[in-house]
């Protein structure tokens, strides 16, 4: 089959790959039909993952068709269309007992990172039965596969997290598809207002018409004064951190209320500094979180039901044999106004 | 009157003010009985709170008898005697209605930092009715005075944002008088296991005898091997940060098992070194907290019939008008192996 | 002055009455010029409420403007626009203290109750500082009224206690004012589903409007039954009993799944019989609660600010000297289609 | 093999059945070596729990050893000594994701009810990856059989569902072995007072042994009001129920305060009467729950290394052929001074 396989820092490659089979009893390999790409995986083709390594094939979002099912899987069946999760869970270790499948013993964020991951024909899915979800045929795959990540990222990493409630102001750093994802789903705690800064005035209109009540461009350095200003001097109830670079941490230290919270979304790739001579009074929660997807069978109702339009963050498609392309562009969001792109896969 | 007056930088003195008077409807004069020094007043005196000013009375701790009472106070009287608060909480602010008494628009932490404190013969408090518990009059002042801060604190900002409960792994660095009062309130909720860090085996063996159940001198640098090795590399669920320096900060972050919670207690002058691109996956929460004070009156409650032995803390005892000796014992504390100075004031 | 009083039970007269003075220093007297009528009003002419006693000023809402200024009150002035809240806070008791303000010692709900209340041209209001909330001049009287009670006592009592969170399917039993705000402010909250079941088509047709995805007329007995159906026997996730009777309190806890949260809003005169033979094993929680008005804030903002729009449940106008009249159509809610009426006094 | 077998109401006998057999490849079967009698097994001899058939072999607590099986367990191996909960989870169901295991799916309360149970030389145990607990050779039956059920429950059911916190007034209705697992359980968070009420003075001297604070026998008919003066008729913060009829939890509703928490832990075989017509605005919570054992890993441990002595609840020994005698002695509790009998099994 063909894969998406990262070779080093800055290396990566369509080419030819063994097709996944059952390992574990609990295994199934799933046919992926859709997959996008994160800007996590971005962050893997900078180096700053050295737990990936030379040969792994990428992605850990995706849709698809059970192809093959180990003997001890007892939810789904050959043919049966599933989603992904980004997060495989055992179901039975201590972390996964107690709702934190994101460090689960023989799971987590595995896929497309210590394992064979979903940007490719096939894949194999440990622990199927706790880490799929079953669809109904007719699901709109674009729309469902941001469930994979990007959705319960935001909501549980970002807005849970944050404790986002009505009459809060939220601010969201950063409206790249994660910032937005977050946007999303603040919506549902009815938050009095919610701003959002970029530095990329194409992704704050965006914003806006997702429902942000405030826009910031960042770009002339005075993002901290514009917010502080806007509140009254009394900062944000909470504060999402959805980029990841010390600057963007530092604009969310340095507008939070007290009592506030800030919720740490963004995956990060070196030290912050953190002001803990100014905010050891300030009654601050600071939360970091690997999503656990828990909030995904309440996302997944959501979406097929119409209350959620997820499919808003879709901007591009490509064929899967164009992923390469796909990447070249998602490399470039700012200049090709791209926020998710969606890769479809025609093989059978 | 006498009272301990602040002269920048490194200057106090115990000389002649003017006795405090009723200046709003809503305050009371206490002639104070006891009081006690606590670090953050060692950190004014190095200059690290820039708010203190010049000729402040110092001090936010203390018991004492209600001399003079104003016009609007409706539950204290003359001759009462009284529990003084270290946060003052006019109880009508939006902070004060949801119980963040700390950050009262017109109170928090504000006696011997923006206004005079309690080093001192005499003493007005303002919004007397929310800032004052009553005492009985036979009640113990050296173990009542120990929660006009350090207890609330260590069980605020230490236990209950740390979230310590049955059968928790709990690590406390620092067993100072702060660190020993996390230990102790942390008791209430029977965490499995206490570590309890220090450089100094004298505290690290008072620890021990007050339930710490591992002790580990950090002086060798070692302590965050030590504690992994403990925990067969688990980490623990709950790191109490109670010195205030980005060193023990560090050893919080160390430690921290995913999904574990850092409470900084102590005072910090500096910023710290976050390591978000290690912790931004490990579903931690850090906390801030200035003490609120809304634990005082269980607390109080428990010193008063007899299950928690605040008294504990107590390492040496001074007339008030020793007050410049006691800062020169309580400032060499390891030398001195003191933890708590009690100053006692006999005049009338 | 003209007041409406309670002459036992049925009996009610529009009849002069001594203007209210200062009695405590903490008191204001406000010139009342919008009030309503409140369900809980007819329960207290039924009789219902033994501690009401003959001669008593009824009522518990209103707006006003501050026509006298107790010597101790800091917050307002004379000629002060202001909302009265159903509930009388002093700030500083054990319960105001923890946030549980309609249990104050020396207030919660008395006006109307055992004070004098708002159904007057004048009415004095206890503790002033901590029991009204400043008002814009340019408010809209008949929107901002809706918060003295209706609006926080649905989110408070039904809502949060409800614990509606978002994909949740919530039912609401009774569509009365106090449903149809618990219907409103549920939204907030993003459920997946808000069953609504009342006996009345009119008052169903307002909740449709009101966004209730499904509405069930239960004056055929099966309300039961249709709900199981409708949830696949699943239950509901959180039941709101919005009317006060054995009857509504039964479906109530016969169509509560496991794990479910049932939410008592409603005054209730008599016992009901609650079938722990077969809950006991059903992981339910069940909340009674008196509002304590904690989010009015919130929603005042968000009255103000336009978010909420408070003045649907408004459906009937009188003026304040029509209220014997206004009682007669309110009493006759099914037939005069009523919701909340309006009483506006034009007196000065 | 021999088991202890339910023959409808009244009717129970020591009798040959067949040995288990695996019959899903994620069973066990345990050869059971010790195992006790719970109060809800008295219950099902009345017939109040009409699941349970004729035929069934009683009991949901034990330990053992590992005999056969299936060919999908992952986590056990013939020989290993295990718990057995007395609450089934398949790890993989929406209640099971959501820690909810009372009310798995395809579990939940099955053993020695819907399924055959472990007062029985051998019994099967489905989900067993999901249902056991290892432990270590040489660990001390008699003290970890009693977290089969009763630890579990009266600290969830108990302690957990009433919010039990330090300095708190507890109140516990029944002296019984889950009152008093209840009682043992609550000293984890350090309640200011723990009220026992029994109509038992043996049970409440043991009570008082185990650390009740204050005992009151209610066979007087004046408990409600010997509590009430005992809390200057300001009522408990927390009432739990651990009997299971109507004269109880009236206690609980009638000494509640405003604001506390009834937590239901008796297995109830009729409705009682909930007074509405009084709690409606005293802002309670009622729980009711079927223990979802998510507790048993940190009392395992509490237990294993010494901390909780779980073996004071253990009265009576008999050998598992003397099942029969253990009954009639169980069943005559008050005067026998039974709490707990361990039977314990010689077979090979």
């Amino acid at each position: 089959m063909k894969a998406l396989v990262y070779h080093g820092r800055g290396n990566r490659n369509w080419e030819d790959k063994q097709k996944p089979k059952i390992i574990d009893a609990t295994d199934v390999v799933v046919r992926v039909t859709t997959t996008t790409i994160c800007g996590t995986d971005l962050h893997i083709l900078k180096g700053d993952l050295p737990a990936v390594t030379d040969g792994r094939i990428l992605g850990h979002e995706g849709v698809g068709v059970i192809d093959e099912v180990g003997a001890n899987v007892v939810s789904f069946h050959k043919g049966d269309k599933v989603l992904i999760s980004c997060v495989t869970s055992c179901g039975r270790c201590s972390f996964c007992r107690k709702g934190m499948f994101s460090h689960c013993r023989s799971g987590g964020w595995i896929l497309g990172n210590t394992i064979d991951g979903t940007q490719a024909e096939y894949v194999r899915i440990p622990h199927a039965d706790t880490s799929l979800y079953p669809l109904p045929p007719e699901s709109d795959e674009e729309a469902v596969v941001m469930l994979s990540d990007i959705f319960p990222t935001g909501l549980e990493c970002g807005v849970l997290n944050g404790q986002v409630k009505p009459g809060d102001i939220v601010a969201i750093i950063g409206a790249g598809p994660i910032g937005l994802s977050a946007l999303l789903t603040a919506k549902l705690y009815s938050p009095a207002e919610i701003v959002m800064v970029d530095m990329d005035d194409n992704r704050l209109e965006i914003a806006r018409s997702f429902g942000a009540t405030q826009v910031v461009n960042s770009s002339n350095g005075k993002a901290i004064e514009t917010i502080m200003t806007f509140t009254n001097s009394a900062g944000v109830d909470v504060a999402i951190e959805a980029v990841g670079i010390p600057a963007t941490f530092d604009i969310c230290q340095s507008i939070i209320a007290p009592g506030g919270h800030i919720a740490n979304v963004g995956v990060h790739g070196k030290p912050v500094e953190l002001h803990l001579e100014r905010l050891w009074s300030q009654n601050i929660t600071l939360t970091t979180r690997l999503v656990d997807t828990i909030t995904t069978p309440m996302l997944l109702q959501a979406v097929l039901s119409g209350r959620l339009d997820a499919k808003k963050l879709v901007s591009h498609r490509f064929d899967l044999t164009d992923i390469m392309k796909a990447y070249d562009t998602f490399a470039n969001a700012a200049k090709e106004r791209v926020l998710k792109v969606i890769l479809k896969s025609t093989a059978k």
